[in-house]
């Protein structure tokens, strides 16, 4: 019908989000969550939270939890600023640093909220087509744009852009903002935060959803100069002014504190996505190189919709996005080492099929 | 600076929220928030879902907290939209059903996020004067505009709207969405719901925040016809995918749930602001008649500013709106019995000087 609804909705194209089965019980390697939960300190500090306080509103500011994290990554809280997921903090950093007419460049290939944000703002953006292996043509990004938007690690491939190519772009657009959504850099690419201190036009995002096991609880922050914070801050204090509740502002703290754990954990993601390649590769897959909690895979004999509707039939949900250039590809979140185990005896199956 | 800041946003104004203090222990009267701990039953919630389900995204479909308020207010699951805090909801249904170079209406004194909406997104509005008595001049909203914003009860006012002019509102904008915001009408203002199967331009939006006492958990939603909630539902899918965490929908879920808790406790509120209410107009004070969690009110012997700071001194936190017509008011919440008296005893030391 869409009577009632905003000439500018009519059209709009939401974010398809990966599922959430709720009729059986699967293998979940669809939506890059992390198979272990989240540290027991985490799970300590929302008990304790969760009491008569609740009929109070958050801490607006988020002081606490933006205290941490400014600590955990040797910055100030002035530039720090925290949402309910990395999600919203992408979308309220698009709106803040993108003007309308000028070109945002991302890449082809790379998170799909991308262009829903910037169809949802009125922004205009360009899609540079990564290369064939793909990896990012940097010399496409260097200028004469409205801003750069580079998912490092990229999803859905995986793949990473050194350091030394992320200073590259940022050098050379040094008048406007280079945003760097690091959702995926704690399982072993270089985080771009050390260059916060050299470059006023670096944000940087991050998620507490997948390398500290706190999807459920929508956790995300951008790191940034002061003033690119406090331009964050002004779109957020017109849209919602207490985005993250009590328990999420507990629970991120404890979280961010927690470094044994999380090095224990992305440790074990890291070991497992290595072995869960190299036996893939035997079985004649092409998996990139990933520093992500996922690998992107395809197989030479096996169709991608074939390989994905195999695995479910075998109680194993993975990702595929039927686009141009990936729709052959799978995009396989980590498991444990069993859930991966069970992945790939299914693939074997499939493949002798 | 302002360097990097996308040029619309250089002149928004954000919503400034009460303070949330934390350097002592006040009264605190200053933001709407219930006197009354959440119930029992939504804290077990809490503990239930605190665990290791935690590393995995929460429903983006809300489908389960949608079922329960569904049954609560008799309508069906399509007919609910869920998110962060119904500010989140409220921006989001601005966005969905208004369009740039229509004007919305609202009156002039009202919940100060409106205006704030229709600049975030380019919208156009034109402020209704309110009658001297804060009642609403309803033949100013009769049509020719390109929606209508009605808080009722009203903020920071606390007057009612009776159903009948809210069907002749509904009557005479048949076009237009006409949002109803309920954010206190379960203090003894009668809803809107009810109307909601005879007009498919009526969207009513609720909160947890006051009657629920779960301000710190930022649950709100908003009702329509379910083509109207697609529409809210497009934007938010074009935005934020998880709204609300896991923990969030277990405690809105058990929240409406427990009916018996909800009216002892929002019966407590009513007969407190009663009292309080008689107490203060024998002091001398105008009370304006409420039917929310909080009442407005000026003494003729001292100045609101004065008032205020000395509530302030004496530990009591009150909010006062410095704008036209109202900077002489005091927006006083309901706390307990206990709070009340401390507040009543602190008017009486002001007023004898």
């Amino acid at each position: 019908m869409k009577r009632f609804w905003s000439e500018r909705i009519r059209t709009l194209v939401p974010y398809t989000p990966g599922e959430q089965p709720k009729d059986r019980v699967f293998i979940k390697l669809n939506t890059n969550e992390n198979p272990y939960p989240p540290s027991e300190k985490v799970l300590q500090a929302i008990r304790d939270a969760a009491g008569e306080g609740l009929r109070l509103y958050p801490d607006p500011e988020a002081v606490s939890l933006r205290r941490a994290i400014a600590e955990y990554h040797g910055l100030q809280p002035e530039q720090v600023f925290c949402g309910n997921g990395s999600d919203e903090v992408l979308g309220l950093c698009f709106y803040a640093f993108f003007t309308p007419g000028k070109k945002v460049l991302f890449p082809d290939i790379t998170y799909s909220f991308y262009p829903v944000y910037t169809q949802l703002f009125g922004l205009d953006h360009e899609e540079i087509p990564l290369n064939d292996d793909f990896t990012l043509p940097v010399d496409r990004f260097l200028g004469g744009n409205g801003g750069v938007v580079i998912c490092n690690p990229n999803a859905p491939t995986g793949r990473t852009l050194p350091l030394s190519d992320i200073r590259r772009i940022l050098n050379a657009n040094p008048d406007v903002v280079v945003l760097v959504d690091e959702a995926y850099a704690d399982f072993g690419a270089q985080s771009a935060v050390e260059l916060i201190s050299e470059y006023s036009n670096l944000v940087v995002v991050c998620t507490m959803s997948k390398s500290r096991s706190l999807a459920g609880m929508r956790v995300g922050y951008a790191l940034g100069n002061a003033d690119l914070i406090a331009g964050v801050n002004c779109v957020k204090n017109s849209f919602n002014s207490y985005p993250l509740d009590r328990l999420a502002l507990a629970a991120g703290e404890a979280a961010i504190r927690d470094r044994e754990y999380f090095e224990l954990t992305r440790n074990m993601v890291i070991k497992t996505r290595e072995r869960t390649a190299a036996r893939l590769r035997d079985m004649g897959f092409t998996v990139h190189p990933s520093n992500a909690n996922f690998i992107f895979i395809t197989h030479p004999q096996v169709s991608g919709k074939l390989l994905q509707q195999g695995l479910r039939d075998r109680g194993v949900l993975v990702r595929r996005f039927d686009r141009p250039r990936i729709s052959e590809y799978l995009r396989v979140s980590i498991g444990t080492d069993a859930d991966m185990e069970a992945m790939c005896a299914a693939c074997e199956e499939i493949l002798k099929g």
